[in-house]
């Protein structure tokens, strides 16, 4: 799992000069490992500490409370990375999991002198003293960020993942397309398509984002509450699940009983605007260029222009280089996936949003949502 | 919001000389102030660090990103506390949420010489680095774990959110117990109860922690999957929620159509286990014996003794001390909740589990569950 990751993160270590590292932010523990701790009700009380990841001499362990042992165990087959499981929940002594994990730190660590790379954003200071204990002493580089780049391009694992997961945003929103909401409240709405997507995937997942209905001042986005959808209202649903610890997203708008001609307006409008962005994607584009012309489709249109980004890449994270906003001038490749999600909001009054994940194939675009965002 | 925990705290530093002192751990923050992000998809992508407290002449600030400023009002009403938020989100200029952290901290940061308290095990190098460079030179001293045992007996402000939340538990207890589940799967089951729980509150609820069906070889615990309940089969369902960022917890057992002698007769056993551990709650009650009591019960019954707690206590982490286990000598005060949650597991053939939260009171204990945990 996730060899071809360990690889490239070899090569650019060893190019850079760094022998060894110590990691700890979330992002970079997924993409080397593919090990995605859950994240629904926090983090795990008994680890003593995020799981870290310890490089040196080419290899990469995963160190990580036995609590995951068995979701790590494709990881621990790989001839480049190990697992290391430390000791977390025990009713025969004190819960005692940092000193565990240290423990299973120091096992790791060998001799040798030279730069050691650390996450310094989130490494905690007590695991990088246990680094510089174990090798008497340590010249310390931040290496926070070095491994973005190369998170832009999926690798076909990455992208198997991102088409399963995807998937069930879809699930998401048929579940809202094909039923009612009027006289619902958002909460409602959100318990609905949040069963149909946890009984698709047989398992618990993760979601967000937005569930508003337009008569919210605020009606571009937020966590949906006990508003109730009146004969009239729209409501935008944006979601995006987690599915080994991969991000998708995908926004649809919704109506209460038939569109007004406003509402019908702006939405035709949005889609318009979310094609013409779609038009624009193959590898050489500008991420500012379809962010400007995005923005000129829907003000030429006559109206406000969204306040957010255009798109933004997506991975690990559910929001990631290449934005696509005003000032970035980064240049699409084939390999990428990005969202694009033009909007049109009145506050308070109307609003409607359409997204679509799309991948960069060499001459174009592949759509990767299958969601019905069409006017109903 | 919370000033109690703050002059508790504030007392507690001064009598170690601790003059200033910078908090990173989630439970340390949501204790002082009140304040508890969101974790259902993990933590804010633009924070560019946790939330952080700074504390110095005896006020305490939380640092935090902008995306959360609506939920900290609060607390920046409060005489002894304030809040700085810090820009996350744009699309003006690249994301950089790390350094608008660092810039706010830096601005709360006064002068002066003396220790400097830091949660070692939670606060990343680099913040330590900013605390560092803003002094000059800084004597750190970990205060990791220092304010736990304030933590012990809970104010009336929390056990109001708990009074809430257990109610909460007890909505989705009621989901399960009034309707049919021969023939559902695991995760059809926990979707029901979500969807219950969410819409009762009206909001987004995250939900833990076990839905198992008694045919799964481990059926003590584990997260709802797509094992099929069939006829005669039992489920141990056991929930937290969290609401305002304090656990919940509760547990009861269901069955698909009328419970076997054998069933009957465990749950009957696991119910007086119950009942005796909740007759010897009381101030000056020692944990392990409390432990011990239940074990035996269990055992004299002729059963194999549970490989779990015998219950923990419960707060802004789901489970923390008084630990009902076999080397606890910690005992009992009043304003303390700890949960009890006796079971009795045959692997891979049937299994029962009930839990009760209880609030110590001065001369025995109130139980704040409600669910319905009798035989059918």
């Amino acid at each position: 799992m996730h060899q071809e990751q360990r690889q490239q993160a070899h090569a650019y270590l060893q190019a850079k000069g760094v022998e060894r590292a110590l990691f700890a932010n979330p992002y970079t523990v997924k993409w080397l490992t593919g090990f995605a701790p859950p994240v629904q009700v926090g983090f795990n009380f008994f680890a003593g500490g995020p799981p870290l990841v310890w490089y040196e001499a080419g290899h990469f362990t995963l160190l990580v409370v036995d609590a995951y042992a068995a979701d790590t165990a494709a990881f621990d087959e790989q001839v480049d990375g190990a697992v290391i499981t430390h000791l977390g929940y025990t009713i025969e002594q004190p819960l005692a999991g940092a000193d565990h994990l240290t423990r299973a730190l120091r096992q790791v660590i060998g001799g040798g002198s030279g730069r050691v790379g650390l996450e310094q954003r989130d490494v905690p200071v007590y695991f990088q003293s246990v680094v510089h204990d174990a090798l008497g002493a340590a010249d310390f580089v931040a290496v926070d960020g070095w491994l973005e780049p190369l998170r832009l391009v999926k690798t076909a694992e990455e992208l198997a993942k991102l088409r399963e997961n995807f998937a069930l945003t879809d699930v998401g929103h048929a579940a809202v397309r094909y039923s009612s909401i009027a006289g619902k409240r958002e909460i409602d709405v959100w318990a609905e398509i949040h069963s149909a997507i946890q009984q698709a995937a047989g398992r618990r997942v993760p979601l967000g984002n937005d569930c508003v209905v337009s008569y919210r001042e605020n009606n571009i986005g937020g966590w949906p509450l006990d508003y109730e959808i009146r004969p009239g209202d729209s409501l935008i649903v944006d979601l995006s699940t987690i599915l080994y610890g991969y991000w998708s997203d995908s926004c649809a708008t919704y109506y209460a009983g038939e569109p007004t001609p406003q509402q019908a307006a702006m939405h035709r409008t949005a889609l318009q605007a979310l094609e013409l962005g779609i038009s624009l994607v193959r590898p050489g584009a500008v991420a500012r260029e379809i962010d400007q012309a995005l923005r000129q489709f829907i003000a030429a249109a006559g109206y406000p222009v969204y306040p957010h980004h255009s798109g933004h890449g997506i991975g690990v994270i559910g929001h990631e280089a290449p934005r696509i906003v005003p000032y970035n001038d980064e240049v699409l490749q084939a390999g990428m996936v990005i969202m694009l999600e033009p909007g049109i909001y009145l506050p308070g009054q109307a609003a409607v949003r359409v997204e679509d994940a799309l991948l960069v194939t060499a001459d174009g675009a592949e759509v990767l949502t299958k969601h019905d965002k069409s006017l109903p």
